[in-house]
C-alpha cells in the first residue's frame, strides 16, 4: 500500500472514531487517558482475530470489524460492564487497497455509533501473513458487583439468554450447508454468525440486580462455555436439551438433521449470556430481561460434582462431543 | 499442536503470570478487573508486533516477549504513568513447538518480576502466519500529570534521556553491518536493540515533578518521534546534531561512518524519553534524572512554526531523511 502512510491513515480512517472522548487525545499520544467512576473497578479484555481462522477471508470488512468489536463487548456483557472504550490492533496484509480499509474503518465507525463506545486508540502495522486484529475493551463495573465464572453454587438454575446454536447454524449456511432452508431462514442465521448482539444492557441489569450468582458468555458453545463454569466454581452441571430455546430456523434445521444438536451445543459463536442463580431468582430475572425484549430461559441447573451432562428428552445422559472451540 | 489446548496452554504456562493479581481471576474469566487509585487516570496503550517485521524471526523468543512488553512499558513511561498490569493476545504458527512457548513464557515471566507488572489477561490463537503478538498496558497516572505530546510551548528546550541511536545501531550489529567495531561494543548494542529500558521510574518523576510540558518515548527515530510533538503542539523543533547523547559504542560507529547519524537520528527502537520544558527546568529536572542514574540532556529547543530542523556543528540545517519507521 504506497499511497497511505501509518500515520496519514490513522489521521483519515480512525482519528473520527476516538470523536467525543477528550482521553484519546485523538489518537496522536502513546496512550489514552480515561477516567473510572468512583466506586467502579475498570474491566478489560482482549481478543485477537485471524483472517481464515476467526472468520471467512471473504467475509465483508465492514462486518468483520464490527463482529471484532462486538465480540469483545460481549466479554464486557458477561461481567456486567459497562462499556468505555475500544482499542484496535491492526495487522494489515501489505496488498491492502484503501477501499478495504475505508469499508473496515466504516464498520468501526457503524459500531461506534450504534453502542456509543469509542475508540480510543490502537495500533496498525503491516504484515506478511493474513489480516489480524486485537482488540481491547474496557468497561467500568461497581465493586463487588461483576457477574463472575467462579460464583456458581449447588442447586443454581443455569439459564440462557435469546437462543442457541444460530451462530454455528449461520456459518452452515453461508458454506451452503442448509439447502433445505428457506433462504430468508438462512440469511436470518447468516446474520446472527455475522453480527452477534452483546447483551450489554442486559449483562449490566443483571450485575445490578444482584439476583444472580455465575455469568459468562457463549462464545466457545454451550456445553463448554458451561463446563468454564463449573471448573471455575468446583461443580457439575446438567442441561436437559428440550429445554434449550432455539429460534425458529434452527428448529426447522434440527428438524432437517437431528445430528444438527451437536451444531447447537458446541458449535459456540452464540454471544447469549449464560447465568446460573439461585430458583428464586428466576422471576425476577425473567422481568429485567423482557424490559429488553429477551427470553431468559432454565435449561438446568448446577450440582456438586464436576463436568458437564446433557439429558435428552427421557432423562438419560447423551454422549456428545462438546470440546467447544479449540484453537489448537 | 496437537499435545497442548489452548486452555492447558494457558493453565500451564500464562496462569503463573497473574499471581499475586487478585482481578486477573487466574486468567479464567472473560475479563479481568482492575482497581484504579482514588484521583488517578486510567493510562491504556497497544501495539501490535509481527515475525519478520517488528521482530527478526529468529530473535529469541524469550527476548521477543520481553521486548513486546517493555515497548508497552515504555508508552506507560512516556506519560509519566504508573504500570497496574498487561495483557497479552498472542497469535501462535500451528507448527510451534511447546519448548518455544515455554521460552516465550519463561520471557514474560522474567519481565513480570523485574517490573512487578502482572499479565492480567489475554487470548491465545493460532494463525497460518507468522508469529503475531498484541500487547496492551495498563496504568495509572494523577489527573492532570500526564506528559503529552501537545503540551510543548515555545522557548521551551528539548531533552532527551539516555543515549540516541543504540537500538537501531544494535539492529545493525545483529546484521553483521559493524564488523569495525570490538565484539564487545557490538553486544552492547545488540542488547539495547533486543532489550529496551523502559524509563518508568523516570517518567513517573517527571510527572509528578510538574516541571516538563511535553512528553513521548522515542520508538520511530528522534527525529521523528520530535515532528510528532511539534505536530501535536503547533510549532516547530530544532535539534542541534553535535549536542545529542551517543553512547561509547555509537560514538564509534559513527567515526567509523559519518553516514550513520542517518541511523541515530531517524533509526528508531531507542525508548528513551523526549520532553519540553521551559529552560528554568533543565537544572531540577536532570537532578531528577541523576536519582535514577540517568543522563537528561538538551539537544534544542521549540519555535513557532512547523516541521523540525537538524543543525550541524556550524549551526547550518542538515538535509536527512528522517520520515522515521513507516508500516506502510
Amino acid at each position: 500500500m504506497a499511497r497511505l502512510g501509518e500515520f496519514d491513515l490513522i489521521e483519515r480512517l480512525f482519528a473520527p472514531l476516538a470523536e467525543g472522548f477528550p482521553g484519546a487525545l485523538n489518537l496522536k499520544d502513546d496512550a489514552a487517558l480515561v477516567p473510572i467512576s468512583t466506586g467502579c473497578r475498570l474491566v478489560v479484555t482482549t481478543d485477537a482475530l485471524v483472517a481464515g481462522v476467526h472468520f471467512r477471508t471473504d467475509d465483508p470488512p465492514d462486518l468483520v470489524a464490527r463482529k471484532a468489536l462486538r465480540v469483545n463487548l460481549s466479554d464486557l456483557a458477561a461481567m456486567g460492564a459497562k462499556p468505555l472504550g475500544l482499542l484496535v490492533a491492526a495487522c494489515f496484509p501489505k496488498d491492502v487497497d484503501e477501499s478495504w480499509l475505508t469499508r473496515f474503518a466504516k464498520g468501526l465507525a457503524q459500531d461506534k455509533a450504534e453502542f456509543g463506545v469509542p475508540i480510543i486508540g490502537g495500533d496498525t502495522v503491516s504484515t506478511p501473513g493474513p489480516f489480524t486484529l486485537a482488540v481491547t475493551a474496557l468497561g467500568e463495573v461497581e465493586e463487588g458487583r461483576a457477574l463472575k465464572r467462579s460464583a456458581a453454587q449447588a442447586g443454581d438454575v443455569i439459564m440462557v439468554s435469546g437462543t442457541i446454536g444460530d451462530g454455528a447454524l449461520g456459518l452452515d449456511a453461508l458454506e451452503g450447508k442448509l439447502a433445505n432452508l428457506f433462504e430468508d431462514e438462512r440469511k436470518w442465521l447468516a446474520d446472527r454468525y455475522l453480527l452477534p448482539r452483546p447483551r450489554l444492557e442486559l449483562g449490566q441489569a443483571l450485575a445490578a440486580s444482584r439476583k444472580a450468582h455465575a455469568g459468562m458468555d457463549i462464545s466457545d458453545g454451550l456445553l463448554a462455555d458451561l463446563a468454564h463454569i463449573c471448573r471455575a466454581s468446583g461443580l457439575s452441571g446438567i442441561v436437559r436439551v428440550q429445554d434449550i430455546p432455539l429460534s425458529s430456523p434452527a428448529r426447522t434445521a434440527l428438524k432437517d438433521d437431528p445430528k444438527r444438536i451437536e451444531r447447537i451445543l458446541a458449535g459456540g459463536d452464540d454471544y447469549e449470556l449464560l447465568i446460573t442463580a439461585p430458583a428464586s431468582s428466576v422471576a425476577p430475572l425473567q422481568e429485567i430481561a423482557a424490559r429488553f425484549r429477551l427470553g431468559l430461559t432454565v435449561i438446568g441447573h448446577m450440582a456438586e460434582g464436576a463436568g458437564v451432562q446433557a439429558l435428552d428428552a427421557s432423562g438419560a445422559p447423551m454422549s456428545l462431543p462438546f470440546k467447544g472451540w479449540r484453537h489448537f
